[in-house]
């Protein structure tokens, strides 16, 4: 739709637009035409469309179009993938989730003309924007007081086997996990509230165990509770996991959608962790989708005061940069906006902390193990506590 | 972690499973290792990863294990892509959203050791799982009913421009097009409730227009409010539309939650239509994501009445299979959940009519133009009545 003569109203110098009412969007992407037409119909695709009335001499691309304020090839050109970066005026969506993923990453993103293929890389903010924003209502530092843990990473396992035990039993097993040494237990994501174990039950016989388990250790211990589920049931599940005496809820925001996570920190009274099933139907393919880093950015906008996505693993099938750049978008300054605590994941045990504390190159992260924890040879106290001297033995 | 020893416990035949108990999930994937061990491995990471507790004698896969009952390689061995059917037990998480997609394509799907992509293709739901969704209240014959139109495809129309026109400007183009003969006038999804055009103020102007064009052509019109938002206030803002008079409401189930549209079918009191951004993010790329189709039966089985899907034009980068497996997805049988109306979209006029018309092969879809009706060159009420003639010419 957008003509040789349209092409340059669709690009503006960033130094002369009013920096404070746009969002930049940057993507990288692969095209079949003209790369200046085609971010040119990529601006028009996801903002105005048209920006005229037939018949009416007027140009609406003024205060609502998208603007082309970078555009440059990655690397030599011979390779055909190039980097565009976009003013969007957030007047067009206002400081709402579905509506700011609807502009970035909706129909007009991935059906603009001439473009093949196409990822979403990052997005960044004016302060007036992120300011609408609550972020993490604990955040990491809310985190380190809740548990008495400072200048160490947190331990945390996932209790296994995850799907099919008695909550008696499956308190039983977190116990023994947190006499060893474990700082929070937590539900599997596949552990939801099921007629076999119901998120009531099974964190009441939790929360008994966790009591004893902390007299017994003298630590502060943590439990996270699952409480994925249908979007309107959630706040409701994250008050009976509270009043059963969780310490932290979890959900996970791809199948949820991110603003169930914007929901829920505003009703929950402990931190909210977000868990990253889905998250590589987005982020993993060659060939476009959303870069992880961003969507765990998102994540701690919305409000995830603790974050897991894929580690450092080779399960994972995640680049050591990726996950680096995933601990990043938690820790690094973002306007008012509260770190979160990255937990990066992943078939992770005493086996692997040297190099994963090594990678991450400081402290400030959850170290999280299933099988490392419950499955190790000895049982779930010996796994915990195998961690534990591994860290010792890191640190003297 | 499955060891050659435990593969075998992971298959088994689908006739001497209890089949009501079991969702099917069918991936085709790449393996890296022996496809069994790989599928084996599957059925670990995406049900109970561990089986059993340490020093326990148990076996949970029993009655919480995904079991494979068909592996096969696709075409030939040499390929390496290969296609297994999981049966699931539903038990592990009931009938919700979120946790099914969460087994289906979550952590364990996306990071099963050996399998280097993955596409989850279908989900097969027992009846009695199935009828723990209402589907959509509405559905194809409910929209029929409402605007009185059989026999015929349903003509939508996009208002454009998009963004940045006044209530009463936008409730003007929309009048002229219905006067020239649309059926439905809908807001983008882009188009949602801002400062300069709130949904309230803009559905107002729109309803009393709508009224006025009904009144001149002795035809029903309806008028499909945009109500994505942040999930906790979607149903609010489908009041406010359905008050101001709006005859159908949408929201973007990608980018708000499948959740959203199955709690938004129980609070509207009009046709609920499921809009495609982000679609293509989880579908688009060869190397894996979830089938485009199974995504609509899902917005179909969570209630939505209307679903817009990526069509046949060249734009939208989808093969006419795919359309068309959508389109079957809104309409097939699927127990008591009623069909709901399919909306092929991308770029479509009175020139692509035909071609539209033939590809689907009958009248129950939803035929949607945004420039082909309001950037027509003589205006939208020239634009709208041009599809209409053209369908006239199609059917003496």
């Amino acid at each position: 739709m957008v003509t040789d003569y349209d092409i340059p109203a669709f690009f503006a110098e960033w130094s002369q637009l009013d920096q404070p009412a746009y969002l930049r969007f940057l993507y990288e992407f692969v095209p079949t035409i003209d790369p200046r037409k085609a971010v040119a119909g990529l601006c028009a695709e996801q903002s105005t469309a048209m920006w005229q009335r037939v018949g009416v001499v007027e140009d609406l691309r003024e205060r609502f179009g998208a603007k082309v304020i970078r555009l440059e090839p990655v690397g030599d050109v011979a390779q055909g993938r190039w980097l565009v970066e976009i003013a969007h005026p957030h007047r067009n969506f206002g400081a709402r989730l579905p509506n700011l993923l609807v502009a970035a990453a909706g129909e007009g993103t991935f059906y603009a003309p001439g473009v093949a293929a196409i990822t979403l890389l990052d997005i960044t903010f004016p302060a007036g924007y992120l300011a609408e924003f609550a972020g993490p209502q604990f955040g990491l530092h809310g985190v380190r007081e809740q548990l008495q843990i400072h200048e160490r990473p947190f331990f945390i396992g996932v209790v296994k086997p995850n799907l099919g035990l008695s909550p008696a039993d499956f308190a039983a097993l977190a116990f023994e996990a947190w006499c060893g040494g474990l700082d929070m237990a937590k539900d599997d994501e596949m552990q939801a509230d099921t007629s076999w174990s119901t998120l009531r039950g099974r964190v009441t016989c939790v929360s008994e165990r966790r009591q004893r388990a902390e007299q017994l250790t003298g630590e502060r211990k943590g439990f996270i509770a699952n409480c994925i589920d249908e979007v309107d049931r959630i706040p409701e599940q994250c008050h009976i996991a509270e009043r059963a005496g969780a310490t932290a809820v979890m959900i996970s925001p791809v199948w949820t959608g991110l603003s169930a996570l914007r929901a829920l920190r505003r009703v929950s009274g402990v931190p909210v962790m977000a868990h990253f099933a889905g998250v590589a139907v987005l982020t993993r393919r060659p060939q476009g989708g959303i870069a992880s880093a961003l969507l765990t950015r998102l994540m701690r906008i919305a409000g995830a005061d603790m974050i897991g996505f894929a580690g450092f693993g080779d399960r994972m099938q995640t680049a050591p940069d990726e996950v680096r750049a995933n601990i990043h978008a938690c820790l690094e300054p973002l306007g008012a906006i509260a770190p979160a605590l990255p937990i990066p994941g992943g078939s992770d045990s005493a086996q692997t902390l040297a190099h994963v504390a090594q990678q991450v190159g400081h402290v400030d992260f959850g170290f999280i193990a299933g099988r490392g924890v419950f499955g190790h040879a000895e049982g779930p106290r010996a796994g915990a506590r195998s961690i534990r001297e591994v860290w010792t033995q890191l640190h003297v």
